[in-house]
């Protein structure tokens, strides 16, 4: 049951592999070592011959990888070999840039419905996307065998959605908004903080400005006022 | 010079935080000891010591912190106090998302420009935000003082943008293509990978109904093939 084990980054490592080789086949390569691999995206070889011994004996002595064998094994351990339908909670500005956004639509993930509380959205459609009255969540989600929830609600009703989520059984939570839920064990949440990944650049930048202008006595400072 | 010792780690937290103060002051609270700024958020009381004792002593024995004060701490030390103009390359579904995203204007972000390479999108302005040609970039960003940098364009052109970037002197960048890119030192960078994320959320599902159906034998599977 190795399937258990496999970390966080793993899975985000077998994501990146997927990308490369669909690089490689799109310009006709046909086999690949890990070697070749690490130096054309930048990666490190014994790590992908770990990972991927993980899964099985994908690796041929004296030829590498076969990329499309391997393409379709990481397809399927990555659980994209089937469509994966999305709902979106809450059809603001990201909801509804999330519902058009193509990205989706070139992996095996589609965006099935909008729902939100606002009566003047409801009914409407953003692209080909409807929007939904969110009381009638659960029953969308069955009826359209919704896998994965996408929070794109404010913070302030962000773990009012994820109840909502996890009530109707969905196991799988995307949350964007800028607050950390928890989720019961058994349903797996991942999170896009916008706001968080910002402010670690200003902090950056404001780290590099404190240095150039010799200004780097937070200590001090702070116990003056 | 204890700044450069600090990690992403603490800067994401300090940015949690500060979000977590905002919601006391908001809902009219003056101060908060770390244990109940722990129990409120889910926070760990003595990793929000260690954190905000690394720039300075700004509890009060039997008080704990004042919450205006430790704001406007945690906003200078994140550099939020002024504002940073972002510079979005690629003005398609996601860039124009980006632009009209209000979360940015919430915080001390404000989208200046879009760039493009396409003739039929220069001279347009999503929301309020003009799309420039990607060949004035280099000025636009010094006109504009353009600090921040967000990549929203194809895998294929991203490493063609972060040179862009690079040679314009901007030393904080936002990726939001689906590919590893490296900067040089000085230039900080941060991925948002929709997709990984995605994929990870998928194959918990694909691992899920491995372990239901008991199909879990990967290791023979791939051999077999």
């Amino acid at each position: 049951m190795k399937f258990e084990k496999i970390s966080e980054l793993t899975t985000n490592r077998l994501s990146i592999y997927l990308r490369c080789l669909d690089e490689i086949a799109a310009t006709g390569g046909k086999t690949v070592s890990s070697g070749g691999l690490a130096e054309r995206f930048h990666l490190n070889s014994a790590q992908i011959r770990k990972d991927l011994a993980y899964f099985g004996e994908f690796g041929v002595r004296g030829v590498g990888y076969y990329v499309d064998t391997l393409r379709d094994h990481l397809t399927k351990i990555l659980g994209l070999n089937r469509e994966h339908r999305l709902g979106i909670i809450g059809a603001g500005r990201l909801g509804s840039a999330l519902a058009a956004y193509h990205g989706f639509g070139e992996t095996s993930f589609k965006v099935s419905a909008l729902f939100d509380t606002n009566p003047k959205k409801i009914g409407k459609k953003i692209g080909d996307v409807e929007v939904f009255d969110i009381k009638s969540f659960a029953t969308i989600v069955k009826r359209d065998k919704i896998e994965v929830a996408v929070i794109a609600v404010p913070a302030e009703h962000a773990h009012q959605a994820l109840e909502l989520v996890v009530k109707s059984g969905i196991k799988a939570v995307m949350n964007f908004a800028p607050v950390a839920l928890k989720t019961p064990s058994g349903v797996k949440l991942k999170t896009v903080d916008l706001t968080s990944k910002l402010q670690s650049l200003s902090f950056f930048l404001a780290q590099r400005n404190r240095k150039r202008t010799g200004s780097v006595k937070p200590k001090a400072k702070s116990r003056r006022k």
